[in-house]
């Protein structure tokens, strides 16, 4: 590593600095090496035993993202924001899934595929007996969450404004996107880029309920 | 704003620095200034319409966490890492917490709960009839791993480590720490210090899909 880790000064300055932004400005785009970056913290995001259940889709098309406003209740972001990402994830993770990453990681790891055999038993024994119940989907979703958590939180850390976004209609993208035929699905998305200088969102005070009312410590 | 936000570089280095740590030194505690901006990343974060559906126990209690031990299959994080949280969901989020919301929102924004009629109509209307199928424990609980997301982002940019784990009993959980009789529920737990040195997943490359398979441009 070349840099120390950064102070929590900083860190806590970027966290107050952030809030959901409803309106964008469309000329201001994110340059590469950030981007770079952002799209690096959805490749090095973690998920449930390293599977990555998940693919990203940044929607540069124009028309496309025009196409994708109506289902998405008109929200502007999804057209005005430099960048329009739909966090996708896997649809009934199973072996085959198991095994691909089996793949990967005697490749990344320049081993035979044999040495991974008992963890490859464990997570298909996970998802074919879980010790609590399990849905494939829903649980894929939850890990696809934790990108979402890594990419709004590196995009603040650089002075990127985002908007997640829940209110869209599922079906209408998976069927313009064409991610049910790749096994997909779209749980969430996110906008990035920069914020208006008339967005009336920007100077409002963060709606949060008391440290001491969320977090509580078990002495 | 007092510092500008961070360079690409240092937040890509950061997000390699961070590894799935299996082994905590036992001694090394995290900084009471570094906990508590992981304490506000943590308050801070997003979550749809704003509902915070969260609680976050932070368990210092030697003899508790021995107890949450082998409901973890005694993975040892549990006990050895200088912090142990546990993501615990609201469970059957309903028109009682858009309510609370809403106070909280007058409290904070200093007018009559009343201005906020709109919005609380329109949260209670996705409640009661969402657009999509909606289950409100497994909708709470995605919007807690946002905040997961951020906690451990925000953790590797200050160089500390993290492991996070679904594999722990929630029910015995719920049990332990009496969650239920609050009206939460445990979803997922991360563990937080400084790496053992003798940690033998701190060297091993990161197994990742291509950024290629995981990142799709829709140009």
């Amino acid at each position: 590593m070349n840099n120390p880790p950064l102070n929590p000064v900083q860190v806590l300055e970027q966290l107050h600095w952030r809030y959901a932004t409803k309106k964008f400005a469309p000329d201001k785009k994110i340059p590469e090496a950030i981007w770079k970056t952002l799209e690096q913290s959805l490749v090095l995001a973690p998920s449930s035993f390293g599977l990555q259940p998940w693919q990203f889709f940044v929607i540069r098309n124009p028309e496309i993202r025009q196409k994708l406003l109506e289902p998405a209740w008109g929200q502007k972001p999804v057209v005005e924001a430099s960048h329009l990402v739909v966090f996708a994830n896997k649809q009934n993770v199973n072996e085959q899934d198991v095994n691909r990453y089996i793949q990967r990681m005697a490749e990344v790891q320049q081993a035979p595929p044999e040495n991974f055999a008992g963890f490859a038993d464990m997570v298909k024994g996970y998802l074919k007996e879980p010790p609590y119940p399990l849905e494939p989907n829903k649980w894929a979703a939850k890990q696809t969450y934790i990108a979402l958590g890594f990419f709004m939180t590196c995009a603040a850390m650089m002075g990127i404004d985002t908007l997640p976004m829940e209110g869209f209609m599922p079906a209408q993208y998976d069927e313009i996107l064409d991610l049910s035929s790749k096994g997909y699905s779209a749980v969430v998305l996110c906008a990035a880029g920069y914020r208006a200088n008339d967005d009336k969102n920007a100077d409002k005070p963060k709606i949060r309920y008391p440290s001491t009312e969320v977090v509580q410590y078990i002495d």
